[in-house]
């Protein structure tokens, strides 16, 4: 019996059971979201977004955390930092968090992302209610202060160029989702701010986690 | 209280509960994998992708199907079809069933992907064991007779070229993990065979979903 003579049958399943993110939201109690999280280097973005999807899992939701290090070297391996293809790195970040959100996933991206028209971009290819913009809200000086990296000291001497919040602009969210005051709150708090903002939009149900 | 004098505890939790590969698995009762299926145009990857994922998903397993409407629109819309922008193709279909299945996901993909040092490059992209090859092994006679997009009948005629099966070459699958006789077999059976061998590799346990 060939592949061809049981197609029909098969639709019907198909039809009968899709899979689809409804079925995934069902199967898995959470509705899928990207909580895109964007701020100058130095604001906390990896560090806020690593401790609310740690909390997210131990509530027992399947989360995603995509950010330098597993996309630059990766899927974006081939990019370098033009604008062009920094614009590029943006585009498939925000298809690929677009694909797992598909999958069910509630996902979270760390990425400076200092430009507007970029995180529109994102926030256009996903369906109504499902970006998160999260601006992570750090002042300049804070951020030049912690300097983990030491990036904003080699960006001052000159030795990197076209830095954000040195010599290229960071267009500041005009409406995020949530906007994390982190240069005033600590990790827990900023974390429950979080979760009090999904649980309010319906992306997350403490209650019954 | 700035984020950074909280990192160290946030480090420590962290630790702790580790969201990687192994808390996913326990947290979801899978083992990730990368089922990668491969075959010339018409030979039921689609179908039989999709009978699959349909299945497992009914078994409570957390999937998602790759395939041409969801990829080449979106995150490979920027490639055409010249040799380089088809391994590029490939690549980053690699790269985002490898993000997938760091996540958690029973990944299953559908792209004729002809060449066999484009498959070993994705296996190389996954850790041992993650990437199953699955041939779906119908001959070019039955394909061409099936020709469901009319696409063989183009490709005689001249009107498409560089079709695989026709003028360009199909290099058959070595050692395929799954060796599938889709052109002699129903659905129902093929993926009856596909349970067996996830099963025999641990990747599913029927008994337990």
């Amino acid at each position: 019996m060939s592949i061809a003579s049981n197609e029909k049958d098969e639709h019907i399943v198909w039809h009968q059971h899709p899979i689809d993110k409804t079925f995934r939201a069902t199967l898995k109690k959470q509705k899928p979201a990207v909580l895109w999280f964007t701020g100058l280097s130095g604001a906390g973005k990896s560090t806020v977004a690593g401790a609310l999807e740690n909390r997210l899992a131990q509530l027992g939701y399947h989360t995603y955390l995509l950010d330098g290090d597993n996309v630059r070297h990766g899927l974006c391996r081939d990019l370098g930092f033009s604008a062009q293809d920094r614009r590029e790195n943006i585009r498939r970040i925000g298809e690929l968090a677009k694909l797992m959100a598909d999958a069910g996933l509630i996902v979270l991206t760390a990425f400076i992302s200092p430009h507007r028209t970029e995180r529109e971009m994102v926030r256009e290819l996903l369906p109504e209610g499902e970006f998160l913009e999260v601006f992570v809200n750090t002042t300049l000086d804070v951020c030049e202060l912690r300097d983990p990296k030491g990036l904003y000291k080699k960006a001052r001497a000159g030795e990197i160029t076209n830095f954000t919040g040195i010599d290229a602009e960071y267009e500041v969210p005009l409406q995020p989702e949530i906007d994390l005051p982190a240069g005033d709150m600590g990790i827990d708090a900023l974390v429950e701010l979080c979760l009090t903002e999904l649980s309010q939009r319906g992306i997350i149900d403490v209650s019954s986690h």
